[in-house]
């Protein structure tokens, strides 16, 4: 059986137009689908208005219990139950779920080294609970999942939302067909960002010595971590624009194909 | 088969030790159960830093949009949710859902007459998604639903959360033998205020009665419309304290029965 699994991130949420134009081409994906989200500038600008100060330590955030709170209500409140009614308005049975909901994902808050960052939890392929997917993926349901996991203990937990999709790919390859379609602003892994040169396809060697090259670097190193692990385990994986999500699902002309 | 329907008000949530006592006590009830709360001060705290208004119109509250997004961000994000993560950690595998979620409770936005009372949703038994509910019951889940519905257009609703629980407890017990407590912060319906004096049982009549000596009045009255609708569609009602939930739930020697 076929499942698409589609994760979006900041870029897709915060223009209105792009989102109700990315979720009307989302409802058209036939078949089993999951959609998977980060925030947007708005948890910030809440944040902001709130005196809720982001912290930061080399680089990466800190989430303590007022930033977890914070995006808690932006994730899974506002923006979830947004695209939630967005998709049944578009004639999508959809159902939005935290790792919480169901106990759809509990993970193993991120234990404190040097550093505490805080209400963080790190997840595998084996904390994703298969039976409730595929129950609800039976039913005809579409699950939208923030990203946003529990611990067990009653704690919310903020995980990377571009891991999340890799652990739900690598999970449900087991038993599926996955095509994982990580959307973003720009048409694929690219080669010139100035030129939008899409790189068609790569492989992890390819993408080593890319990264040698200062080619591939910052935020797209992790995002193409996830996107071996779920490719190594079965699924196809794909990296483009939202604006090509039909093009990304149905053939390989547009985006980056992991290899 | 029997199904436990609760309502929480603001009470319960506002103060953390009385929400993870109720949540703990909840956890023990016995068989199919569903959660139903509405927001606290909480709520109102966000709005007031965000700089959002409290419109009211005659006593009655104006949902404008940043209104509605308010109470999305804190009934359906952070209060459901840290419900959900609660009971998760009490060993129960609740699922939080809007309206909007599996098309739970598909409302009519309330039409506009004299004044226009915004993002407003109205519900009636009919609304009630029967077959999720009971999917999610067969697989053991406890669904906890915040006061939001949809209006299947993309518009999330806010639904006053009494009548939410009416008229569940309406529609479920077509086929369930269905109890509904609402719980708050007083030990049931009371003839005398100061001395917590508690009406053990009280018909429609009786109702109109005390409400014609002005002993019942003001936001007791649409509760008690609510509870009557539950108790004439064959529901068990009863009214009383958030700490007596287990006596209200088994026997009726604690809060106000409804005959």
């Amino acid at each position: 059986m076929n499942l698409t699994i589609i994760k979006i991130g900041g870029h897709v949420i915060d223009e209105e137009d792009s989102l109700q134009s990315f979720l009307s081409d989302f409802a058209q994906i036939e078949g089993a689908k999951i959609l998977i989200h980060g925030g947007g500038k708005i948890a910030s600008a809440i944040g902001n208005k709130l005196g809720i100060e982001t912290k930061m330590h080399e680089g990466r955030r800190i989430t303590d219990e007022a930033t977890r709170d914070l995006v808690t209500m932006v994730y899974a409140g506002l923006l979830n139950k947004k695209i939630v009614a967005s998709l049944q308005a578009n004639g999508l049975n959809s159902i939005g779920l935290t790792g919480a909901d169901g106990n759809l994902l509990k993970a193993k808050r991120r234990p404190i080294q040097e550093v505490d960052f805080g209400f963080v939890g790190d997840v595998t392929k084996n904390d994703v609970n298969l039976s409730l997917l595929e129950q609800l993926l039976s039913l005809g349901m579409v699950p939208v999942i923030p990203a946003l996991t529990h611990d067990g203990q009653g704690h919310l937990l903020n995980t990377n939302a571009d891991t999340m999709a890799a652990i739900l790919a690598e999970a449900m390859s087991s038993k599926w067909s996955v095509t994982l379609c990580y959307c973003f602003e720009h048409s694929g892994v690219l080669r010139d960002l100035k030129k939008e040169e899409v790189i068609k396809t790569l492989s992890e060697v390819e993408a080593d010595a890319l990264h040698q090259e200062g080619i591939i670097h910052s935020g797209m190193l992790p995002k193409l971590h996830n996107a071996f692990r779920a490719s190594q385990a079965g699924a196809v994986v794909r990296i483009g624009h939202f604006q090509h999500l039909l093009d990304l699902i149905a053939k390989n002309e547009k985006g980056t194909t992991i290899k």
